[in-house]
C-alpha cells in the first residue's frame, strides 16, 4: 500500500505525539509508509515547522547511522500563562476554603485536560534535564506525576506512609513535617529506583517544604540526584523555606478564613527558569 | 498568515489528539487556518480516513448549526492483543511473586507508556457509554483511571480508606473485603460526584471482587449509576467472584509459591464486548 503525503502526516503526527522523548529512526517511517527517506525527511521538516512555529512542540533530528527523529514536548509562554490563568480563575472561589487554611483542589487533580496540561508545562521546563524518574507522594501528587512522566517518557514511583504487601521489600525513612513539626515516616519500594537516577520530585501542594525534604532524603538512601521540584501551588510561608531550588505554577499568597478571601498570584515557574 | 494543508494536517492532528471526546466546530480550525469550511472538511476527511484506516482512532462528525467534530480514542484488535501479550510477558517473571501469591506490579503501573496503552485500550470499550465520571481506590488504581480519564476526556475520582482535611465533607460506607471477609471503610470526597451521572469503576487487581463491590454501594449512595467495572488483572477465584459485569485484559490462571511460577492468560476483555 502506497501512503500519500497527507496520509503520512496524519500518522507521523500522532505516532510522535503517542511516543514523546523516545528516538523514532528514519526507517521506521519509511517502512511503514514505504516511502523513500528523503521524502520522510521532507514530511518531518513540515512537521517540525508546524510545530515550532506554533510552539506546541519541538522535533529534534539525531543524525547518523543510529539517528532518527524525537518528539519533545514543549508549550511557548503565552500558553502557559493561560494555564496559569485557568488555574488561578479556578481556585480563588470562596468554597474552596477549607479549615486550616487550605483549598479544596481534589476536582482539578481529578480533571484529565487539566493534569495534561500542567503536565506538558512542567515537561517543558525539565526537557533538557535528563530526568530518569518521577517521585510523588501518595495520594495527590500522583495525577500530576504521571501527567509529566507521559510527556518526559520515564517511569513514576510512589513514595506511601505505609508499606504494603503489593510493593515488595521497602526502604523506610522518617522526617519532620515542615509546618506540624511531627515525626512521619515515608515509604518507598525497594525496586522502584536505581543507584544514580536523577529525580523530579513533584507534588500538588508544598507549605514549609517538609515532605519535599523527606523525599530528598529519601532518594539519596537509593544513591540517586535530585533533577528538579515541581509543585503545583506553593503555600506564603512566613518562614523559611526548608528547600530553596522548585519550581512552582501556582503561589498561594493569603488566605482569609474571616472574611473567606483567596489571593492568588502566579508562581515562580518562570524566572526560575521554567522556560 | 495562510497555512497550507500540511501545516494544517499536522496542527489538526494534535489539536484533535490533545482533546479527544470533545466535539470542535469547524469554525474552530476555519478561524485558526483562515481557510474556507470546505477546504477544513476537506481535511478532515484525510485525517478521519487515515486514523481509521489504520484503527488508531474514529473521527465522529455532527452536523447542523452546532455541529463540528470529534476524535475517538480507538485501539484495533491487533494492537489491543499487543498490549496483553506485553503485559503477560512482563508479568510472568517469578521475581515478581509477592508472599500470599500477590505479584508485584508497581513498576508497570508506574509505567505511562504502557498505562497510555491500557488506558486507550479500556477508553476504546467504553467510548460509546456515556462515561461521566472514573472512579477508583488509592493508590495503585490511580493511575489506570487517569489513564482511561485522559482518553475519554472525564472526571477521576478517588475513593480513599481514609478522610483528610483536604477532602472537604465526605461520605464513608463499609463494605467487607471479598479476600480477608474485615470489615473495611471507603470515603469520598462529597464535591466528587452529582446524582445521575454515570460512573465507570476501575482498578488494577480484582479477586473476589469486594472493593469493586464497595464502591458500586459508595456510588450508589450518590445516586449515581454503574457504567461499567474495568480491571487490569483479575485473579482466578474459586469461590464465586462478588461482581459479575467487568472486564479484564489479564486473567492471573495460578500462582505457585513453591515452584514460583506464574501462569496468565487473557482476561474476558473481548469476550464481555470490549470490542
Amino acid at each position: 500500500m502506497k501512503w500519500k503525503r497527507s496520509e503520512r502526516l496524519v500518522d507521523m503526527t500522532q505516532h510522535l505525539l503517542e511516543n514523546p522523548h523516545k528516538l523514532i529512526p528514519l526507517t521506521l517511517f519509511s517502512e511503514r509508509y514505504s516511502a523513500a527517506k528523503s521524502s520522510i525527511s521532507e514530511d518531518l521538516t513540515i512537521v517540525k515547522e508546524t510545530l515550532e512555529g506554533r510552539q506546541t512542540g519541538q522535533l529534534m533530528t539525531v543524525s547518523g547511522a543510529s539517528g532518527g527523529v524525537k518528539y519533545i514536548p514543549k508549550t511557548g509562554e503565552e500558553t502557559i500563562r493561560e494555564v496559569m490563568s485557568l488555574l488561578m480563575e479556578e481556585l480563588k472561589h470562596s468554597d474552596r476554603l477549607l479549615p486550616g487554611g487550605y483549598l479544596f483542589m481534589t476536582d482539578l487533580l481529578g480533571n484529565p485536560h487539566i493534569m495534561d496540561q500542567v503536565g506538558k508545562v512542567f515537561a517543558s521546563a525539565f526537557a533538557e534535564k535528563d530526568i530518569d524518574v518521577i517521585m510523588t507522594m501518595a495520594t495527590k501528587g500522583i495525577p500530576i506525576a504521571h501527567a509529566i512522566a507521559r510527556h518526559l517518557n520515564v517511569p513514576v514511583v510512589i513514595v506511601r506512609r505505609d508499606s504494603k504487601v503489593t510493593e515488595g521489600p521497602t526502604v523506610s525513612i522518617n522526617y519532620v513535617s515542615g509546618s506540624t513539626k511531627r515525626i512521619q515516616t515515608m515509604v518507598l519500594s525497594k525496586r522502584s529506583m536505581k543507584s544514580g537516577q536523577k529525580v523530579l520530585i513533584t507534588d500538588d501542594f508544598m507549605k514549609a517544604g517538609g515532605t519535599m525534604i523527606g523525599m530528598k532524603n529519601l532518594l539519596e538512601e537509593f544513591g540517586c540526584e535530585l533533577g528538579g521540584i515541581a509543585v503545583l501551588v506553593e503555600a506564603n510561608q512566613p518562614e523559611e523555606l526548608l528547600v530553596e531550588d522548585y519550581q512552582s505554577l501556582i503561589k498561594l499568597q493569603s488566605v482569609n478564613e474571616k472574611d473567606r478571601t483567596i489571593e492568588l498570584k502566579e508562581g515562580n515557574y518562570f524566572s526560575e527558569g521554567g522556560m
